[in-house]
């Protein structure tokens, strides 16, 4: 599909906002019987999706419920089970490391071991991230032939490890036993390739336990979730967008700079993201705006709190429209229902406004009313072409 | 995708039913212009659409008229296109023989010829089902170098062979040249694996032949539909499901054997069925459920027939919400509409539910409201992801 947009973009001014509210679907409260958007007062999304055409998103594939990863690289037009991302490469993204293709990137543990080497607590007793990044200091100093070694701290006991070097492989099994009482596992290559990356991963988890020896609880390290960034295409190219991203966390910074956008400096509040949006205005095409409070709030299992989240956010839809983009998308990365205080494998409502939609029945943002709009369910990564055509920088498919 | 699912299974304690009613869409009466489902009083299972997420399932393709055998496969989980079951499998199956992995099953006619052996009736004349029986042990004592024959009575002039041995083929050409005067063909390998297959049964029709001289208007066999089990990943492993089968009817039992399923004893009405149901809902997690009427009356032509099938099933809705399921599932194989008084490739009507299937404005159980439910138009196969979601039994997918 990317291959045949990209056959079909013709250059254009026109400016595109996909608005992503993190979490956003939801399910009914069990005593009103209404979901979270239905509960909450949205007069301008509302307003806003009368004049939209409107939908379901389905994000990888009914039933699977998606990490922020793949939520967020399908809505970026990228079909997530073609390309998959690590749980090393997210965190890695997480703290905006610099991933550069053939990178190997790990999840890291600091642990606790017995005088036997048997792990005795998974999370050194999640020691403070002050602790985590003195002790990094000392795995920086692990030197292996012919990569180079990065570790970056990352909150209490985890830290991110990642190899840069020719010839290096992701496809490594975990040294977590995922079990006390036992040793930390010998890294093994799972393809004949990764031979040698994992001859280096021991030799990094042999040096690490030699210079952890005297820092008890914090004595040893666990990895797991080798992986290497995916080969995407790059975002800018593909569409041929001058493409940014504005977003407070860093995992989405993350990801918007994986598939190649420019992440825009900006504040920790979503005030702080619309007057970066308004600031940059006139340098780029494609603004991908994100907003986290709904997803907290679900995941929390607070339902009151995703609401006002989503109230809160609907007093800006106005400064929003007053830029006047040519076309305003919004949706969400997955579903995080209160009820279920976690991620969802609910389809995400959509809105996506241009001057060209088409005619849809749907008058308000919510499930239950997009789920009859004219979009339809919709496959994530179908969204960025119907992006496009409304942005008419898609030319016709055939003379 | 299964492969996607095996790798998100969770273990969890919910319990899902999954009541399949057989040919359950129709398409309207020229006369009131309302379908079977409009037409029948479905108190219950309208109060359940109400409180579950809906939808259209799509067996196999758009237009494309499903048999049995790959309406419920895709029920399953299991794409029907990329699994097929033949003919002679699903004749097999429709006895309940145990068939095994690489075994070649054929379905067999008994037909009339004349002197010259070319075919006078290819039906014998519908012989009847004790004279098959009698035939049929003459059948059952021929034997073939390597492999075991079995021969089972079916119903009038049919019966199924199968041959068991080791590097047998099913791809075989058929016996029957669908037409009177000519000759009984030989059977031609359709790859070169099937060449021994082919003398083997060549060697069976005549053997076949010389034992029936007698026995006209039953003088010779057709043969043909040869195929072998589909290499199905099994069920109850698949989605870590102990997963039981309640059908009266021999042909959904022998399925629900072919994907690993336990079939469970029961009797030849729905309210046996139901009474199994109570009976094991102990033992197990999974339960399909099958109700063979409304097929019945829509292969019949009879409309009225179908809405009484349809009221009758509605009755014994609250006996199941009574047993509590976690997950609750109603739809079919395929649509039966009697106005084609056959199976119809129309999608058919869905409803899922579960205290997370989300918000959904359906709120009647027939084909035009289920059109504008949450689930869409939903491909066979995904349902049962979905199903293993609102059981939270699936993990995220990406972190």
């Amino acid at each position: 599909m990317l291959d045949l947009i990209r056959t079909l973009v013709v250059p254009n001014r026109t400016k595109i906002v996909l608005l992503s509210l993190d979490g956003l679907a939801g399910v009914p409260h069990p005593e009103t019987g209404r979901t979270e958007l239905e509960t909450a007062r949205l007069p301008h999304l509302d307003a806003l999706a009368a004049e939209a055409a409107c939908g379901l998103i389905r994000h990888v594939a009914p039933g699977i419920t998606p990490g922020s990863g793949p939520g967020h690289l399908g809505l970026f037009g990228y079909d997530p089970l073609q390309y998959r991302v690590g749980r090393g490469v997210l965190e890695a993204l997480g703290i905006e490391f610099p991933l550069q293709a053939g990178d190997v990137a790990a999840r890291g543990n600091f642990c606790t071991v017995d005088a036997d080497g048997r792990i005795v607590d998974r999370r050194a007793g999640r020691i403070d991230t002050e602790t985590c990044a003195r002790l990094v200091e000392r795995l920086r100093a692990i030197r292996l032939p012919g990569v180079e070694v990065f570790v970056e701290p990352v909150k209490e006991h985890r830290f991110v490890l990642v190899l840069r070097g020719e010839g290096l492989s992701g496809r490594l099994s975990e040294t977590d036993p995922q079990a006390l009482g036992a040793a930390p596992l010998p890294v093994r290559p799972l393809e004949p390739a990764a031979a040698r990356t994992a001859v280096l991963v021991d030799r990094f988890v042999t040096e690490a336990r030699a210079r952890l020896a005297d820092a008890a609880p914090a004595n040893m390290v666990l990895l797991r979730g080798f992986d290497q960034p995916p080969a995407l295409p790059r975002f800018p190219e593909t569409f041929q967008l001058r493409a940014a991203a504005i977003a407070a966390y860093p995992m989405y910074r993350g990801l918007a700079r994986l598939v190649g956008m420019e992440v825009l400096k900006t504040g920790g509040d979503f005030a702080d993201e619309v007057a970066t949006l308004r600031r940059h205005w006139d340098e780029y095409d494609f603004f991908f705006l994100h907003y986290k409070d709904p997803d907290r709030a679900g995941e929390d299992g607070d339902f009151a709190a995703k609401v006002r989240a989503l109230e809160r956010l609907d007093g800006f839809v106005p400064e929003l429209r007053a830029l006047r983009p040519d076309v305003l998308v919004v949706t969400g990365d997955h579903a995080s229902p209160a009820v279920l205080a976690g991620h969802g494998w609910h389809p995400v409502p959509v809105l996506l406004w241009s001057r060209h939609c088409g005619a849809d029945p749907v008058r308000t943002f919510d499930e239950r009313a997009c789920a009859a709009g004219s979009l339809g369910v919709l496959p994530a990564q179908h969204l960025m072409p119907l992006v496009m055509a409304n942005a008419l920088r898609l030319t016709k498919f055939g003379a």
